[in-house]
Parts: structure tokens; sequence; C-alpha cells
């Protein structure tokens, strides 16, 4: 007989504290979604009213399975909880949910509110009331909750009953600052579900300042808490939150926990996990963390030589679970046997096929250019070029002779800076030299920079085989820096899509990120002359 | 009264079963004095006979407290250990102690070994009395322990005794799989001592597979074991071993560690911490996790606004432990939700004040314009020019008139295709105009790119300020996407340093890439330009 536990994801709202992250709207808008299709049970979106951005979310917030939950804080003492404008602005959000964080460390609410520990306790009994009035479903954050029931465990305990007696659905204990043991963690849950509050009332907040907030929050888990509060990858204040990524995998496959407990996300998605890890990278330009529990590139890489040859005898030698569980592949840099086959079912997904001397030459072309800065897993439109070039099947239909850039900043006839990128582009298409030239400029008349221009030049004449480019159109573009400092090297990623509705992605690698993006820009026309009509 | 903790790293050995890590027998022998300064007890070197590095680094060891320690395997099964050659070549690294693997699980002994459980028996004791009588300490890695427990407890448990009463001074528990749950890894513990292997002979070897390994360790440490390992930054196999940077720390800093027990690292040395982690990231040539627990560059970073103003007031507010403590420092983030009294402090810091007034105008430009896609807790020197702007403090030395940046990709003299970047930038200094062009060329002849150019340009010839900028050197360039598709904005942000050891990060926004990096490169000089000489 299982359990239901309950995943609480705050991505978009403490996630959002780590340094160097700001979410835009329509950013918020897909992750939330992601979450969503992941089957998480909360979705906290933001602070309304705190952050324009967050506001701008919640009025175009997505419909989802998920409870969509506003964050905020309780009602300031001196007014009453209809009177507070802070509160009012969560409110007004309209979501179904809206999580509430208060004081219950005496500490706290003597040092940062200037209260009496009667009038905080006061104030989350009238917030919370003013949610369910309101017919929300309330959640309440025990701020510091563990150091507060350090130092004085009766009010702590308090303050969370207050919450549970006026009505939250949930009352959320909190390690803010991140530097409880989870031992402690399980001690101090135990504790307060013998004070009277229900395990299945109680949620779990870690951050990952000791480096164990998985550890803290399964701790809890254990000690009888029933929802889980983390984010994607870990983001968060500081050292970030409970990681979510390596929660849901441990409690749909490891033991105590697989057998014990049910949640909303069931075995059939979890082979999406590493993806939706990466997609979160993807949308902060991170670097995805290879050595990553479960959802890494590494993670299942089997560098050790005695680990390798057993590995290929029974992968359970050397994993505690299998890779594809969570979306993910075992390396075993040792053998080329498993690049190759993973290889030829590439090429046949292509309608592609080769001997094997010629796959042979695809994977040593693929490696060196990968250890260069190429990443084709996410560029399959440039793999499918190498693929073709060493199997014979590519009919080079153009040449690119040469071309030039140019971006300028300069006052114009109005005594304003303007900016202005030209592109020149000269091709020889059936041994006729074609030159073309294009200035990039969207439709409110501004400069959209030099791979915008770049991107027109190439595309405006190729002759003959124009009308077959005629419909493809730049979708999206992303640059990583590969290395820091003067040794960097650019790496681009460019996405067309075309009106039969194909998207294809291309790389380009240069120290030069101009290089870089003509060099993808050069693939995405070449993939797309591949094509059938 | 405190116990002796023991700390054994494996940075050199398990560290560089991490993908993409090779270390040279140089880089080897800096970090071993890195390990050795810091105070731990054993620094395992890595498998002398099984890499050719590992030989070289054994035959030039530094001279270290801490005991060196070669690794290799027990001695194969149908020959003697003074004939396994294997063995010989460990034995010949001539370190005072030797740490060897051995099977534990008899799923591994029979599919991996293809032995009997008496003959792996039989190998564990013989290789450990070899070493005995060449009189070194003497260490069994119990490979696979905790799956072997689970399996067959016995056995496992037989495996671990054979080594100690054959004369290990540590038998070390290893979870090679890294699938096991913390709380299990504290009963097995607890188990193996019940059954005769006293605490202070027992060591913990977790790995990170389901980012519970410094949870693993600590649990461990509190069943009774007495000797912990793990590496530098957690680097290792698959998703790597527990890290010393979150262990040693919590060892030293927290409940119940600190007052229980007593390591070879002492508090004096902690605040080498954040040093060791960086240099090793710098050796690696790895950008650092700022999210690292402890030592990351965002470990005490305070981005929610709530929490940035009670800091102010008392730092133990949101801090587990003080930033010093391990070399790290608090940081006060300028951000969306920064408040007045934070922003009061970042300008006192920068020895800067201002009316209420102004601070409230400086907090609407830095809001509206981190709206923009501005990020200004990560590019504080930008910030600082907009404080400095609205304080009145800002002396515009120079103004630039117009830039113009050429990329041209075309055939060289000897018919091969070279890039070339070039630079021109106009500036006004002392109401002179100042015209400076510049091409992009690294040491070896080739194209850096437009940014590069502009930068070489930019900083060419401000006249009589020239000289306070002549040490200016651009270290780093990271860019980010910030919407999808054609409405993209371009964020860089760029470091620079100068010979005073000044390292400072401002920020350009724009949909045209150079044109955000000319903003960065604009900011830089600028910032440079207000510093005292």
């Amino acid at each position: 007989m299982t359990e239901r536990l309950y995943l609480y994801d705050t991505t978009l709202r403490d996630g959002q504290q780590t340094q160097g992250v700001q979410f835009s709207a329509s950013e918020k808008v897909e992750i939330a979604k992601m979450l969503d299709a992941l089957g998480v049970d909360h979705i906290e979106g933001g602070w309304p009213g705190a952050n324009p951005t967050d506001s701008d979310f919640f009025a175009a917030a997505p419909e989802t399975s998920a409870t969509m939950t506003a964050f905020g804080m309780t009602k300031r003492v001196g007014r009453s909880a209809e009177n507070d404008d802070v509160l009012a602005a969560v409110i007004n959000a309209g979501t179904p949910a809206v999580c509430l964080v208060g004081k219950t460390h005496p500490f706290h609410v003597r040092t940062a509110l200037g209260v009496t520990l009667e009038e905080n306790l006061g104030a989350i009994r009238a917030s919370i009331e003013h949610l369910v009035t309101k017919r929300r479903e309330a959640l309440f954050d025990c701020e510091h909750f563990f150091d507060g029931y350090n130092e004085d465990p009766d009010y702590a305990v308090a303050c969370a009953k207050a919450a549970l007696d006026a009505g939250a659905r949930w009352v959320v204990l909190c390690d803010t600052n991140g530097g409880t043991m989870p031992a402690r963690i399980a001690e101090v849950v135990r504790a307060v579900i013998s004070a009277g509050i229900p395990g299945d009332r109680l949620g779990i907040h870690t951050h990952n300042d000791t480096e164990q907030a998985v550890a803290a929050s399964l701790a809890a888990i254990e000690a009888g808490a029933r929802q889980v509060q983390g984010t994607l990858n870990g983001l968060g204040e500081r050292c970030g939150n409970a990681n979510l990524m390596s929660l849901i995998p441990t409690l749909l496959l490891k033991e105590p926990f697989a057998s014990r407990y049910e949640t909303g996300v069931n075995r059939e998605n979890l082979p999406h996990l590493m993806k939706v890890s990466q997609r979160l990278d993807d949308i902060l330009n991170r670097v995805p963390r290879r050595e990553a529990a479960y959802v890494g590139a590494s993670a299942f890489a089997h560098k050790a030589g005695l680990h390798a040859s057993a590995i290929l005898k029974d992968p359970t030698t050397y994993e505690h679970v299998p890779p594809e569980a969570v979306g993910n592949a075992r390396i075993v840099p040792m053998s080329n046997q498993a690049g190759l086959s993973n290889l030829r079912k590439r090429l046949t997904d292509l309608g592609l096929d080769g001997a094997p001397d010629q796959l042979r030459r695809i994977l040593e072309v693929v490696k060196a250019r990968e250890d260069a800065g190429y990443a084709y897993d996410i560029a399959p439109a440039s793999f499918e070029l190498i693929a073709r070039e060493e199997l014979g099947l590519m009919v080079e239909a153009f040449e690119v002779k040469r071309y030039r850039v140019t971006v300028e900043r300069r006052k114009n006839k109005y005594d304003q800076m303007v900016t202005v990128s030209e592109a020149v582009v000269v091709v020889k298409v059936d041994g006729e030299k074609r030159l073309s030239v294009s200035e990039s400029m969207d439709e409110t008349g501004s400069d959209r920079g030099p791979v915008n221009a770049l991107s027109k030049a190439l595309a405006k004449d190729l002759g003959p085989l124009q009308e077959r480019i005629a419909d493809m159109r730049l979708k999206d573009f992303r640059v990583r820096i590969m290395q820091g400092g003067t040794e960097a090297v650019t790496r681009v990623i460019i996405d067309h899509e075309d009106d039969a509705g194909r998207r294809w992605s291309t790389v380009g690698v240069s120290p030069n990120i101009v290089d870089a993006s003509f060099e993808a820009l050069l693939d995405a026309v070449r993939w797309k002359l591949c094509q059938p009509d």
C-alpha cells in the first residue's frame, strides 16, 4: 500500500534567487509547462507585486494540471489582512493556491520584524484565515523553522499550529539558512508530528549550504513529512534548493522510497527527466553539469578500466539504476562498439546507411569536432551533413567565396546615435558568381545585429536554388563561450524552420563569433537543400 | 573530550576518473603539496604501474607530512602475492602506505573475477599479509561493500575481517556504485562494528550518484567510522566522490561534529579552503561552481530583498556559518529585489553616499535596466557607474563619437580561407578627435573576432588618459541570449583585470551582439578611469 507524496516546485520563485538568474515572463511560461508535463503537484510562480516580471507571468499564466501558486508574506502587524497592499497584490494574482512565508524564530520576530511574539502569531492566523475566506488553498512557509525550534521549540510549533488551525492545507518547515544536518531535520519533523501536526499536512523546504539538501529532504520524508519542495537543477538562493532532478528519480527508483510512496510523476514520465534538466540550462545558457546525479552527461560514464570491462559483461556491476530510466545513456569510453551501434541507429533514423569503414570515419570526425567544441547532440542537422559527406551523399550545389559584415555606430541626421549592420555575401552557383548585400532591420526599423544581416544576405540570392530555400526562417540563436579568457572559443547554435513544419538546428564553432554564426547559417542552408521539396 | 577523525584524500586517484580529467605528474605534485598544507592524513597518489603518469608522480613524489599512499588491487588468484607483477609495481612505488581494493560482493567475485568465495578470501589475506611483511601501513578497500552486504552480510563482513586479521590498519567500506541511502550506510556501519571491526579501524568511501555522498559519509561517521575518504571539489568517477570541500568545514564548524571530533585540518587552516578549491579548478581549466557549498562565489550571496535587509542588521539571520571561516566573503548583490538599505550598504563599501532621493533614483534606474536584461549582481562595476552618475561623481573624461567593426572572410594569397576582424573607434578627448584602428590577431596570427578588435581599438589611444588604462587586460567574455527567436536581446558580461590586481565586471545589452559588447567594453574603461592610480 503506497502513500501519496507531493512535489512542490519553486524554480520560478526561490530558483530565481540564484545569482545571475532572471527569468523573463515567457521563459517562466515555458518552464511552468515543462514542470506540468513532468507531473509536479504545485508550481510556485513568483511573488506578484514584488517584481514586474512575476506580475506579468501571473497575468498570462498557462493552464496547468499542477496547482499554480503565488508566493508572498504574512500581513504586516498594525494593519488588517484586508488592508495589507502587499498581501492584496499576491491574492489579486488569482491563483488557486497561495503560499505565505512568516516568521517562526523568536530571534527573527524581534530582530527583523520588531514585533512581539504574540503579534506575530496573530499575523499568521489572520493571514491564513484571509486566504481561506478568499477560497484559496493556503500554504504557510515556516521561515527558519529549525533554527527557531532550537531556540524555542514551543513557539516554533505554536506558529505552525496557528497556521494549521487557521486552515492552512500545508505547513512547510523551512531550513532557510541551509545549515541543519539531515539527522536533526528528521528529529525535529518527528517532534512536530508528535506535537499534533499530522505528517500529511507537513512540507519540507531545504537548502544546499552543506551539500545535503537532498539528504535532508529525504530524511524529513522518512520522518513523516508528505510534501517536498525543490527546484529544477537545484537552482536557488546561495547554494541552491533541494534538487528535484535528484529527488524525483530517488523517490521513484530507490528503496525504501520506491515501494512506499507514489508521486504525481509516474515511471513513464521519468525518461523525460534529462531533457527537462538540459532545457532549463539552455534557457539560462548555462553549461550543464556533466557530473550531476542521474541527469549529468557523465552520470553513467565508466572511465576506470576495471569498471568498463565489467560493465560490458553486466551493467548492474557498476550502475545503481539503468540510465534509460531517467533518459540518460551509458558511456563506455573504452569501447567503440557502443558508439558504432548507436551511430548506425541514428543513420537508420535518417534513412541512411553505410559500410563499417564509413561509420568508423564518421565517428572519428564527430569525436574530433566535439573535442573542438561542436555539439552534435543539440545540432542534429550539422551531424547529418557530416554523415552525408562521408557517405558521398552530399551534393555541393553552391560555394561561398567570401563574406563581409560591418557594424557601425554613429549619429544619424537627427543627431541620434544609431547602429547599422550590413552584410555582403558572395556565392558561386552553377559557375556563376552572385553578390548579395543586406542590412539588418526589424519591422520597427531597429538594428538586429550582424548575424541577422548575414542570414539575410546569405539567403538572398542563390540563383536557381533560391526557390528551394525561400521558406526558411531563422527562429533561435544561442551562443556559448566554451572556455574562459582569451583562449575562448564561441559555439553558436541556430534553429530554423520552414513552411513544411521542419525545424532544424545547426552548429558553428570559432574564436570569432561572427564566423561561428556564419558556419551554422551555412549548414542550415546546406541541410535545407538536402531535403525533398 | 574529542575523538580523532582521519581524512583520506583520493583526488589524485579516484578524482582522476572524472570524465575529461587527466593530471600531469607535475600537477599531481602541486595538488599533493596543497593537500598536505591543508592537513589531510593520507594522500592517495594513484595506481603505480597502471598509468605512466602515476608512476612518474611516485618517482618524484614530494615530501609530505601526510602519509603518501599507493593504490592497487589484491593479488590475483593462482599466483602468490610475491609473484604478482601488478601488486609488485604498487609496492615498488615505495610509499609508506598501500591501499588495495578487493571484492567483497559475492556477485562480483563470481561475475568479474570468476573465482570461488574462499579463493577471494585467501587473496585478501595473502595480499595484506604481504604488505605487512614489506612494512607498509596496509589499507583494504572493500569494493561494493554495501551491495555485497545486502546479498550476503556474512561474506561481506568475512572479507573485511580477513583484511583486519591479516594486519590492515584500515578497512574501508566503499559504496562503489553510489546508490546506497545514507540511513542504510549508517545501519550497515553499525552492524559491521557490532560484528567485531572497531570503528577506529573503519573508513567510509562514498559516491555522489544520488547527490548524497556528503550526507552518507557523515552518517557513517555518526555510526562510528573514523576515516573518511573524499576528493577536492568532489571530483571522481561518474557523479564524483564525497566532496572534501563540504565535508571539512562541516566537520570543523557544525554540530554535532565540531565538538566531538578533531581532524588534521585545524581552524587556522580553514580560511585557505576557498583558495584550494579555486586552484584545483584553475589547474583543470574549469569554471568554479558559483553555488558550491561553503567555497562557491554565491555561497554567501543574499539576493532576496528580505534576506539582504536582515543581513545588514545581523549576518547570522541568513548565514549558517561566517563566510570568513572558509575564506569566502558575503555578497549582497544589486538586483530587482534589492531595497534601499541594501543599496546604502553597497555604496558605503564603495566609499560613496547619497541623499534618500538620489538613492531612490539609483534604484529606479537599476530596476528599469534589469527589466531590460542588465544584470548588476554579476557586473558590479557597471552598477558603480550608474551610482556615480546619479550622485554627480562621474567625470566624463572622453566621448565615443562612432565606431565601425568589419569581419571579412575571404581567400588569402595562399588560396586559404581566412577571417580578418578590424575595428575603428573615434573618440573625443579634451575637445580633440582621435581615430584608432585595430585588427584582431592573437600570438599565433589567428583572428579572435570583432569584440577583441573593438577592445583593442577602444583602448589604443585615449590621449592624455592613455597611461591610466594601459594595464587593463580583457580576461573573460560571456554571452547570454535573453529571449528566444527574433526578439532576442543579447547580454554580454566582460571581465577585466589590471596590474594592481583589480578584477572588474561590466555588462552591455542590445539586440546587436557587437553593440552589447561595446557597451560593456566602454563601461570597463570608464570604471578604470574612476579608480585612484
